[in-house]
Formats: structure tokens, sequence, C-alpha cells
């Protein structure tokens, strides 16, 4: 066995032995652990911010983009967030222990369906240092030990914050493992992480198709993809119009870098002439660069630039137009170029929505409301460790709950 | 692309299809075509058992042991079983398009999180042919489309199964691909198949350590493993120890080749004089092949052979039995060498059974009952496709909510 794959095989193998002592934990124990965990931020501040600065300056040397560097960033904000964030997880119920069911056999055996810990979860994500405390915290809460990849970019950041969160651990006696760290930036770190399915529960990869396409090729643990979202609005024949408009300036616009932004519009070819020419106006007022097929041109009696693909993710103020002909149409486009994430119609026809509703095969589908509403925050779900772009165990916002199993016990 | 890979793709591509139109059949058209399976089968017969004579003969030309030729025959009362199999699950409840959660958005907003079918079901398993209807009609009365590959020594008889089950749909008014089948015996196919995530929303591997090895390997997809069962009883220091005989029994010998069937005995060493001696007395009058560690050998004043390795399945009149000094003891021996499928404590004291219950991390955890009460047909469940041993998605025995996700609609 190479250096590198004994090292995460120990380190797996460890979190594994650490978890079943973390799934005893009670929930005041898991209470207390996370608020040791915000205090150790606030006292160690100082230790965190400067490992920021390395990562930031590597960064700077190595040529990332302003953007890059941005995402980098842990600055007094931030952190103040990050700590208010543990908080927050804390005061959340605990679902571990739950009863899912109840119920007697026959025979007078009661059986119960519990909720109970996943047990090992690797996470896999890509710069944001913010993740390693966000996503470690969610598992923790859940009895869930992370085992974390975070992006080479954040190598000394990413190292400061798990040192917080495992000195919390051996404060409420529990093993520094329960939360674990791959400790290399070696890339092939990420297919033997993948091959340890003996010792890691799940895996959950959060990022582009590059980091998805490594996961989904190397894993033999079952995986929860959180991938990306070309997420559709398809404006009815019988859509208010001014409505619609809003919806789509607010799912492109208001933050057009994350995955429930709007990518494609789709427009009833009966209502385009109407249509067409006031969203284009309004998007490029935005600032958003539009394009669109042939029909769409025509109804605009302007060339528009054609999308290179349906299947596009822009993440940008880009946005592709198309002219479909009816429901079913739009429908066809989006279950064959959508990626499942979020899709909404504007129409004033309830029964076209219910049609939609039941055809439209992707994690949240609306009836007048913007895709961006498809976030856990949004849903009530008080913390998410992401959206599920899967149709296996969490679909859509994945909050805590979906970070559990369960037994049968009887 | 080689023949067998694009007849492959091809297959799964339209049974992608034909489940956007299986996803829209009401619970009444679903529940009409599992009744005209069940009439299909019964009108042909005949054409059943010839093809299924020519696998027998087959088989018996190619050398296969009498076990497996048993477990290949369809007879009239297994073919009878089947069709009364396909008309239960006609008349469960439809759990396709219940409201698992309904809630307002702080804006107004109503949410709900609704059961959907996954979409296309890959199910790989090995020789019942009876396994090709089973778990057909499971994934159909859920608005799945199966695609199934059985094993190459009953391919005749599934090859008419199938065409039965696509007539069926054609009645109905269902394209004939929402029950589609792997039309080659080429192991290569294997791989292929697990190649299709694009097309292929899971995949249900039942089987041994081969297949298991070879889905874990290749696929892409989700995979929901239907693994094997090294389940214990722990007898404690206060066990009933009359109680403890008879579970013991029946764990073992009722029906020893299945996944819920005991393979690995521990007693409580402070209770080992009194009742080793006694179970494997009970256990040689029921032909049951006694191994042991040396403390048992010690404690029965009589060497018995020691078991090859504790992770033994034995599926067989074979049963280990080894000494551990407490619970602790029992259930690190358990996590570590168990395949999380089912565990029982024996014991009159329940606290120490709720320590139990909650240290294994197992699908089912039993206090004072059989291992082979793991089974949803026991649990109550109508029917199942299986018992998952995996904690992602389903875990024990899956039925019919087990094969649906769910969306939220807005």
């Amino acid at each position: 066995m190479s250096d590198l794959k004994n090292t995460i095989s120990e380190l797996c193998q460890k979190a594994k032995e650490a978890s079943h002592a973390l799934s005893l934990a009670t929930s005041e124990t898991k209470t207390l652990f996370l608020g040791k965990i915000a205090e150790g931020l606030e006292t160690s501040k100082s230790e965190i911010f400067s490992a920021n600065r390395r990562d930031l300056e590597n960064g700077r040397s190595q040529g990332l983009s302003q953007a890059m560097l941005d995402r980098l960033e842990i600055n007094e904000t931030r952190m103040a967030k990050m700590i208010q964030g543990v908080r927050d997880v804390a005061d959340l119920p605990d679902p571990v222990g739950q009863s899912l069911k109840d119920w007697d056999l026959y025979n007078g055996i009661h059986m119960q369906k519990i909720r109970v810990p996943i047990g090992v979860i690797g996470i896999i994500y890509e710069s944001r240092p913010n993740v390693t405390v966000d996503a470690g915290v969610l598992c923790l809460k859940t009895g869930n030990v992370p085992v974390l990849r975070g992006g080479k970019e954040a190598f000394q950041s990413n190292q400061a914050l798990i040192a917080v969160m495992q000195d919390a651990a051996e404060q409420v006696g529990l093993p520094r493992a329960v939360v674990s760290f791959i400790p290399t930036t070696d890339r092939e770190a990420i297919p033997i992480f993948c091959s340890m399915d003996q010792a890691i529960d799940l895996m959950i990869p959060r990022g582009g198709y590059g980091l998805i396409e490594t996961v989904v090729e190397h894993a033999r643990m079952p995986v929860i993809k959180h991938f990306h979202g070309v997420c559709h609005v398809y404006v009815h024949e019988h859509a208010d119009l001014a409505m619609a408009e809003s919806i789509v300036l607010n799912a492109k616009c208001q933050r057009p870098g994350v995955c429930n932004a709007l990518e494609t519009l789709l427009v009833d070819s009966r209502i385009a002439k109407a249509f067409v020419p006031q969203i284009v106006k309004a998007l490029k007022e935005k600032g958003v660069e539009v394009l669109g097929d042939s029909r769409t041109s025509e109804a605009l009696e302007e060339t528009l630039n054609e999308p290179e693909s349906w299947y596009m993710e822009y993440l940008d103020r880009i946005l592709a137009i198309r002219q479909v002909d009816d429901i079913k149409e739009a429908v066809q486009h989006i279950n064959h170029y959508g990626s499942r994430h979020t899709d909404t119609i504007v129409t004033e026809d309830e029964s076209v929505a219910e049609q939609f509703f039941s055809a439209v095969d992707s994690a949240s589908v609306f009836w007048n409301v913007s895709t961006r509403f498809s976030d856990g925050a949004q849903f009530g779900f008080g913390a998410e460790i992401g959206i599920s772009t899967d149709k296996i165990h969490a679909r859509g916002p994945m909050g805590l709950e979906e970070l559990t199993s369960y037994k049968y016990v009887g």
C-alpha cells in the first residue's frame, strides 16, 4: 500500500471507531460540543485569520482570480456569521432517537423504527473554508463523524478550523477523530478516499463537473451528489406577464452564481410576441446577456446569439431563451436538458400548473414562485448541508433529518 | 461503441422514456396493469412451463446441483404463488402521490413534499425466476420501470415471464418498455449496465459476494445492496435459558439458507457452563454442526472445530459459538464481524437490552426475538423487494415506500 493510501485508510478507520462513541453521545453532549466549537472559533480567531492570510498569499502568488480569492477569505463578518451558524445548529432539535413509526406485530412484538446517525460521512468540497465548519457541525449535530476534504487553496484555513473543532471534542470527552480531515492537498487522495467503503458510509461531493465525475467514477460507497442546477422558468400562455417578469428577474439576477439561479427561460410561442421584447429589455437593464433560439430572435425582431448548448449552467448574468409550443414541449425540454434541480411554471391556470407538477421530474417544482426559493433556509429546515441533485435518500435541500438513517428495534 | 453496449444503452434509454409515461399513470391504471399481469401468467402458463423446462434441461446438461435446479423450477404451486403475489401487490395502497409534509412558508407559499416514483430501477439477481415477477411488479406498482437482469440459468423462463408483463402493459395502453430485460446472458453486460447512470436511477443487486463486488466496483448510479446476513444472537448473563434455546433453534434451523438466519451465537462467559452444553445438545439433535472458540470447547468439555473466520455466512446447518465477557464485548464483535443485518439479545434485563439497541449498528436489533422476524411480511409491509444491508435511503426490509423518492411542490 502506498504511504498516501495508508494514511487515508488509518484516518478513515479511526473515524469509524470514533463514530461508535459519537453515536452514543446524548443530545446534551452534542449541544455542549457545538457550543465549545463556537467558543473555540471566538478565542482562536487570530490563529484562523493568520492561517487564512497564508492561504490568500499563496493564492495571490499562484494567480487565483479575484472571485476565487474573495471566496477564500475569512474576515470578521464571515467569522461572526460562521460562529452564529454553529450556535443556530446547536439550538435545533436533535432528530436522532426520534421514533418514525411504532407498531405491534400480530404476535405481540412491539416494533419501532428509530432515527439513527448514518455513521461516517465523507464530504469533498472546493474553495470556501466556511464549509468545513458549516458542513462539519451539521454532521456532528446528527451524530455523524465528518471526514472532510477541502480545496487545496483553503488548506491552511481548514486545518486551523479543524483544530478548533477537535479541541472542542476533547473538551467534552469525545475522541478528536470525531472530526477528521484528509491532511493532504494531493489530488490522488480523492480516488483513494472514494475507495474506503469499509469505513465511510456516505460520500457527499459538492462541486463542479470534474469533482463530481471523479467521485462518481471511483466511489464504492453510496454518494449523494450536490451537483449543478440547470433551472428553468416556463412562461405559459396564460401567465400574468408582470408576474412572469418579476419572477424571471429575481431568479436570474438576485444571485446569479448559485445553483438555484435561473439558466433557461422557456416562453410559450403563443405569447412570445408580447413577452419576449418586454423581458429582454428588463434583463438588459439589469446587465444580463441574453441568448436565444431563432424563434426568440424573430419575436424580438433582433438577432440573438444562440446558446452553445441547452445543458449549460452559466452561473453568471447570462440567460438563454427558447420558445416552446405548449406545456408538453416545455416539460420535454426540462426533463431532457435540466438537472432535476428546480423548475417553475408561471401561469394563471391551476390545472396546467398541476400537470407541470406531475410531469417535471425535479427536486423542486414551483408554480408562480422564483427558483431561488429552493433552499433549506427558505423551506424552514433551519440549516442545510446543500441541495441534493439525486433522487435516492435525500432530494433537494438536505437538512438534519436527511443526515440520518434508521434502525428497527423490537 | 460495442454492439453489446449499444444494445444495453438503447434499452436503458427506452426504459427511461417509458418511465415518464408510467410516472403519470394513475393508481387505477397500475392496479389494472398488475391484474392483467396476473391474468396473463394464468393464460400463458404452458408457454412459461415449457420455457422453464428448457432452462431445466440446459441446467441438467451443464451439471447444475440439485439445489440450483430446485431453485430454478417453476411448478404449478410456485406459479399459483407467483400469481397470488401479483394480486396481493395490486391490492396494496399506492404510496405514490402521498403528501409526506405540508407547510406554509413565511411568505404564504404553500409547500408540499410529495412521494414520487424513483424512475428507472435496475435489478440484478441470480437464479430464481420468480424474482422477475415479484420484483418487477413491486417496481411497477410504485410507478418505477424495472430493468431486469436475471441469472443465465433462468434465461428462457425470464424471457417468457417478461413477455407476459409486456403484453399486459400494452393492454392497458402503456409502452412495452415499462418492463425491460437485458436480453443477453453475457457476463460483460453487468459492467456495461452499471455504467448507464444517465438512464438508471437506482441499481439493486441481490446476490452473493461476486455479484455485489462487480456492481459496487462499476456502478455510477446509486446502489442499494441486498447483501449477506451475518446475524448474531447474544445470550446475556441474565437470559432465560429456555427462551434463549428456542430463539437460537428457530433462528438457525427454521430456514438456514436465508439472510436472516443465525450464523454466530455469542454466549456470556458467566453462563457458559450452564448454557453451552444445553444448546449444543439441542443443535446437534437438529443436525446442526457446531463450531466454537477454545473457551466454548472448555465450557462444553469437548473440543469443537474453530470457525475459519467470524465473518462467515454459512447459509447452512452450521453455527459458530463464541464466548464474550460482557455486553461491550458482544457489541464490539457484532459491529466488527457482522453485516449490519439483524442481531438479537436474549436477556431479562431491560436496561441491558436498551444498551444493545443503541450500540449495535444493524438494520434490525431485537430483544428476545428471533432474527427470522427481520422480514417485510413479518413487519406487515405487505411485500418486500428484499432486505437492504445499506444505511442510505432504505435499511432492512424494503417495501413499497422504500421504492419511492419525493419532490417538493409549491
